[in-house]
């Protein structure tokens, strides 16, 4: 029997929040393309409220300015799904938290706004340490919708769960 | 067969993006007890983007204050779980995000964090229009929290089709 998304991502909540607990820590999501998603995984087990303070859900260039403070020149250099766009989330959203951790995200979930360069299914991640160089990754993702956005979202959690359990 | 959470979500927002994009208008989150689950609900829609833009997760105090300026005196006088709370997040929303329509969320979704006047399953939610008096209701809702926070979700979706149907 195939593993359901949701379980895996139940599961990594689970050891994303002892690893979390053992270290006095917190974590702050920054969101474009998931949407809340991430977020909504953390705040889905009871007691996260210890690690999990702030969420942003910055669905629009507009808003990931306003409250991240990612600057125009990126959109215009770069675009919103790019290394410098998630690296700058990142940094805006550790900020304005304090968190210790987080993770940023900016993809096209499709099944509009892709492009040859960026096709539907693209999604760039980036995590990190506050004050520390962040870790950024670009996945390619395959399904609809649904599928990207539940994919995003394994490997934000899985990613907060590498730098937790150092 | 009974009807599905998830369906009765997707098929509300498909309802509320039929009006949003017939006005031209957005919508904003201010979310506490639901932790995101309802900016992740309206972005699992395809072309959300053009009526989304910002969404808050403040799952602290110190989140809401600083995210959207609930002022500290309302957590003394009233609680995170109050009428005046989710009012100063709709509040907060609007005035950030420049949306049109907004809803706020404040609850305890258990299993822990009841007391005998706020029992696990009591949500307030505000939902309103920019510059206009908010709607508020409380609900209490049964189940375990998974339950708990989808109906909150269900009724945020809800009061916001109602705000753009008018």
């Amino acid at each position: 029997m195939p593993i359901s998304p949701t379980a895996t991502v139940t599961s990594l909540v689970a050891q994303l929040a002892e690893q979390l607990e053992r270290r006095g820590v917190q974590v702050t999501t920054a969101e474009s393309c998931t949407g809340g998603a991430i977020a909504s995984a953390l705040t889905e087990r009871s007691g996260s409220s210890v690690w999990f303070e702030y969420g942003f859900v910055t669905y629009s260039n507009a808003a990931k300015h306003a409250l991240l403070g990612v600057e125009e020149a990126i959109f215009e250099q770069h675009g919103a799904v790019s290394q410098a766009c998630v690296e700058a989330m990142l940094h805006g959203a550790l900020r304005v938290s304090g968190a210790a951790f987080g993770v940023a995200v900016s993809g096209v979930a499709g099944p509009g706004g892709g492009t040859p360069e960026k096709p539907v299914g693209t999604v760039w991640l980036s995590w990190g340490e506050r004050d520390h160089r962040p870790h950024s990754s670009c996945f390619q993702f395959q399904g609809d919708r649904q599928q990207i956005r539940q994919q995003a979202v394994i490997q934000a959690v899985s990613a907060l769960l590498g730098l937790a359990e150092k």
